[in-house]
């Protein structure tokens, strides 16, 4: 079949709209309608080349919402007319990471995903007869794609997709660090660093778990506003602070956070992530993709007395089983993802998703098609 | 009243046997004939100088037991008769760490114990009218001492204090690490970097919580035979492994530690056992102590892939709830202390425990008074 799909040819040019051949789904795949997704840094580090393992040409997407139209042979798990988000980080529920209660990280598909392949090593995706890569597995940037059916979580059908899609990556990274790596509990601690998507969706994430506090810590003031309205109790601009951050932070919170998120990327801000933790039993969650190379640093006197260093990718959450949850939350309005699509638009405008990130004037653009 | 004590007058020079003056017990303190102490690396580590915290002239020693000989007034958990091990990590039962139970690490009298005073902040050592600090809260290198109630554990009176001493840290630090900071389940796969007395310790603490696998990583190869004999099913001399340690770690272990631990504090070893840990999962607790100013590092990508990065002070035990259980495992048969005291000496000769020890000749050194 044919389906418009934004095609990224080379790192550093734009996405250009294309018409793509894509073959049907093969055994254990399914064809799904994209029918929203959203535009997310990760997207912007691949096409801007910075991300070592970008290759191309591609269809980039990963945060997408749709339906499935078709099934290859052995799906047994969705099938035609079912809403679904899929995932970047699937769910097989047979590999060792799926049966052991501590990761998310599912193995399964992992080597022809980070190749930019179905599992069975090819691609379904070409333009003029040559192949075009998929994209963490997902290629949301596509009208039509084909995805592995253990990389789809079905959602309810009254969910609208031009805000469920968010949960395909942000809402989930940023909820489910809070709800699912970190475990954190009612009455706790928590500093958020970084106040965008993410960092919003950690707030929400945070008070959605019942913290006493929560404090954001962002340089830009203009950001306050938005925090406040998902939860945050205290807002901290460090260019504000006299002196250092770190003991400003511990002091604030009476001793340290009992959690501290990074939603950065800057593993100087990871540092004071760490140290601002509380004695005894702080754990700071590294959830921000920091450049390649750059390294984290901190004296071994920090984790010996207590405090724990940690990450966290796709918030902790096993897709199938988790995603459809937040969809559920969204629904029940206990928590807010309207408020963070500040943009939507047409597949044919999707570069100006990415001009509105880099000038910092967006939290999330939403592609309708 | 008298005691006999080794004096630490200034670092860098020996211990003098000398006579001092011991006040009683004040309130809530207890005054403790010392029948057994081990001699510690912290120890070492103080009377070298290389301490920034280490203060002169102080009574050292921190892992020793004896009797109860006097209470003060207030004192209401030991009486006069009652086998005790100090305890340079407290258990209040009131503070907020005590309150909470994921730390160890007791507040009650940490600012007054890092000052080697007494919680009313004076001293009871005194030489020639001086003042002598204590050390550790603990000052095991006198015949006799005064505690704080609270930093003393209760143990069974068939134990003997030779041995048992060195439950007051080496063996709590080491089983305690494995058993209350990591939590390891039964087959897990462990990896213990140094096999010295702590890292002994850990192996054995791993076999009492049933690892399947647990390999011990050393230069010198001559450790391997009682480290086997602690329960070590795999040696490596990184040596003698041609590459890099971490991918050779990997493999062996089918795909990473489920938990390492750094025995040496070394921090560049301290990044190997993080590193060498399973993606998803993996946990690293350092233990070792790292020269001062050192510091740990690491891509950010170990941690959001699913590696933890931890310490352990004391084991995570908590003294006087956890100690007399070590105690008792010692007492059945589950752990070996034996093996480990290699020289037993008088107080006089407290120096040689030293010597030995810079000669790595020793695991345990034990002073019986």
């Amino acid at each position: 079949m044919k389906t418009r799909a934004a095609v990224a040819h080379q790192a550093g040019k734009p996405l250009t709209i294309e018409t793509v051949d894509l073959e049907g789904p093969r055994a254990g795949e399914v064809l799904v309608e994209i029918k929203a997704t959203g535009v997310c840094h990760t997207d912007e580090f691949t096409l801007s080349g910075a991300d070592p393992e970008g290759m191309f040409p591609a269809i980039l997407g990963h945060e997408g919402a749709g339906i499935v139209v078709d099934v290859g042979p052995g799906v047994t798990s969705v099938k035609k007319g079912d809403h679904v988000i899929p995932l970047y980080t699937p769910e097989c529920r047979q590999c060792e990471y799926c049966l052991n209660p501590k990761t998310n990280l599912c193995q399964a598909i992992r080597s022809t995903q980070g190749q930019g392949l179905m599992p069975d090593g090819s691609s379904r995706f070409s333009l003029d007869g040559k192949p075009v890569l998929h994209y963490m597995g997902t290629s949301t940037f596509s009208n039509f794609t084909v995805l592995p059916e253990i990389a789809v979580a079905k959602i309810r059908e009254d969910a609208p997709f031009d805000k469920v899609c968010y949960i395909g990556c942000g809402v989930t990274t940023g909820i489910g660090a809070v709800i699912w790596t970190a475990k954190v509990e009612p009455g706790s601690k928590v500093v958020v660093f970084g106040l965008g998507g993410i960092g919003l969706n950690v707030i929400q994430g945070a008070r959605l778990a019942g913290a006493d506090m929560i404090v954001g810590v962002d340089l830009n003031p203009a950001r306050e506003a938005m925090a406040r309205k998902f939860g945050m109790t205290h807002f901290v601009n460090p260019a504000e602070v006299g002196g250092d951050l770190v003991p400003y932070l511990v002091s604030l919170t009476k001793g340290g956070a009992d959690y501290s998120f990074e939603c950065i990327g800057n593993v100087q801000v990871m540092r004071q992530a760490l140290e601002c933790c509380h004695k005894g039993w702080g754990t700071s969650v590294i959830i921000g993709v920091a450049p390649a190379g750059a390294e984290i640093s901190t004296r071994p006197f920090q984790l010996v007395t207590g405090r724990n260093w940690r990450g966290s990718a796709f918030g902790g959450a096993r897709g199938r089983t988790d995603v459809p949850k937040i969809v559920d939350w969204y629904m029940e309005g206990k928590i807010d993802i309207d408020s963070l699509i500040t943009h939507t638009m047409p597949l044919e405008k999707i570069n100006d998703a990415f001009e509105l990130m880099h000038r910092g004037e967006s939290i999330r653009s939403v592609v309708v098609y």
